[in-house]
């Protein structure tokens, strides 16, 4: 192991230089994921909209980026004992896969309630799954356990530098295919994507507006955006399973600073937006992916007019429980 | 109108020359689809699988192809009445569609049972609708009403010359990109997209061996490719709508002479295959669109270690109704 995780905590958040850093680390790995639209959503919102789906990414995650990322940087190949993360899917099955590609032994800690076909991907890929109780402590409680009876490396999902970083990575391709865009949204949940999106996009262009789309039932990100200091959520509830977890410090910090808007939406304009990419854009996202449109469907006034883009977060769901 | 309906039913089966005519005919209105491909549903079958995702096409299905390419060669736009057709819902759509484009008037017959998707994008593209009984005799029938009552021409769904070349430009797209295919597989209603992929296919390499899959419980190709003479459908029964109609003079002879197999295939497969897609490409496609990988799981060893091409039709599907 290179960088402890003493180290990593001193970790400042990253630049620019340190995403396109992260875009050149990742690319024989990774895929550069396509940018799709709808000229019939177009039509209906007034609006430009540039989906990048990360659905079609490596592991149906942007997750995949960060671990990618964060394991090239923070592991010695030559003398690695097991990673570890908690996750309540996404960067499980990101993190298992990418461990595997790289041949590092990995340990993931997932609540009981995560999907099914989140569960079965790690399985898939080949890491060992320890499961808790879905909430942060007894998730961060067993990821505990594991690192004292193992000696595991945590990879945090979202905090945490080389997290961040990669996750940036996919507003570099999307500005890099789209550079005219006005506004760029991304769903929050810890806040990795949201971080590196923003820092990527006003780095590139301080013009650009950035906002988050999060689900009113899992609002700590509002709320904390809003007082100027984390206030995590007690109990979340919402369909977008991906969006459960609450901004750490890191997070909050690239956040407070380099993002204009948290948009809080309800869990049935998540639904309708969910239908409507699947729809007309006749792609496969999860719940959490389906957030930004959301906000944008409840804010027509905000995107009116703007060339806009959209981070479609995933496409891991499980097909026999949709909510349509 | 520059082509009548009676100087259609003297041209012949399409070349590869005439697929090319009209690839260049459709090029400022149709798309070139992507195609793509699951390292995961490779591994399972232990072959290349290349999805040429017409689910993409403009109205989403392949259907958009052909009947620009049938407009633009039946149709005087200077001194044009209505154009018409009967179709269980892709072809209407593209039809409408087509015809909004070049500004041409269109009335089509739909059965009652059409996916109410499929009838809303028809009414979305601004045609008109008669509805009718589902069957072929209704079907006919009403469409010639249509044509007396409004002297429109009759833009047949699959059984016309330039509907078949229109629909052979998938093919020429997907060889073009991916040129070392030894199979490749669409499914089969009326013939249209399956006699021009075998035409495109086995013109441009005749070692290439052209399948068709076809559900058990609309299987007129089957046993017509078996008896060697057209023996319709009488009401057939499937999950897969677009796939309910019989072949036609045209179709039979096209597919008679450059098809390898016709593969009928089980409800239940289909849904899996609809499934699998939908799961590890992260891609909405309807039923229809299933058939060619149903028959593949159905029949692993005439692809096994094989480069296979398959066309997916399309991805209009109610999504309140899906069978997982």
């Amino acid at each position: 192991m290179i960088i402890s995780n003493a180290a990593m905590m001193r970790k400042p958040i990253p630049t620019l230089r340190d995403i396109k850093d992260a875009a050149k680390n990742i690319s024989p790995y990774a895929h550069i994921t396509p940018v799709l639209s709808s000229t019939i959503i177009d039509k209906y919102l007034g609006a430009r909209l540039f989906f990048k789906c990360e659905n079609f990414q490596k592991a149906g995650a942007f997750k995949f980026r960060g671990a990618t990322n964060a394991l090239l940087n923070m592991v010695d190949k030559n003398n690695s004992g097991p990673v570890t993360t908690h996750s309540s899917g996404n960067h499980a099955g990101a993190l298992a896969k990418a461990a595997a590609a790289l041949g590092i032994e990995c340990i993931v800690v997932m609540p009981e309630n995560a999907p099914k076909v989140k569960v079965e991907a790690v399985k898939t890929y080949g890491a060992a799954i320890r499961f808790c109780e879905p909430t942060l402590a007894a998730r961060e409680y067993t990821t505990d356990q594991v690192i004292k009876e193992t000696g595991a490396l945590l990879i945090h999902p979202y905090n945490n530098f080389y997290i961040i970083a990669g996750q940036g990575t996919a507003s570099l391709e999307l500005l890099d295919k789209q550079p005219d865009l006005d506004v760029i949204i991304a769903p929050v949940g810890g806040g990795g994507m949201l971080s590196g999106t923003a820092i990527a996009s006003k780095a590139i262009n301080p013009a650009i507006k950035v906002y988050g789309g999060e689900p009113m039932g899992a609002d700590d990100a509002f709320r904390s955006f809003k007082a100027g200091k984390i206030i995590p959520s007690v109990n979340p509830e919402t369909i977008a399973d991906g969006l459960l977890t609450s901004l750490g410090e890191l997070t909050f910090e690239a956040i407070i600073n380099n993002v204009d808007k948290i948009i809080p939406v309800s869990e049935s304009q998540i639904i309708a937006a969910m239908k409507m990419i699947w729809q007309y854009l006749k792609i496969v996202v999860e719940p959490s992916a389906a957030v930004p449109l959301a906000a944008i469907l409840e804010n027509k006034h905000l995107f009116e007019g703007k060339n806009t883009g959209i981070i479609l977060t995933g496409g891991n769901v499980d097909l026999e429980k949709l909510p349509f």
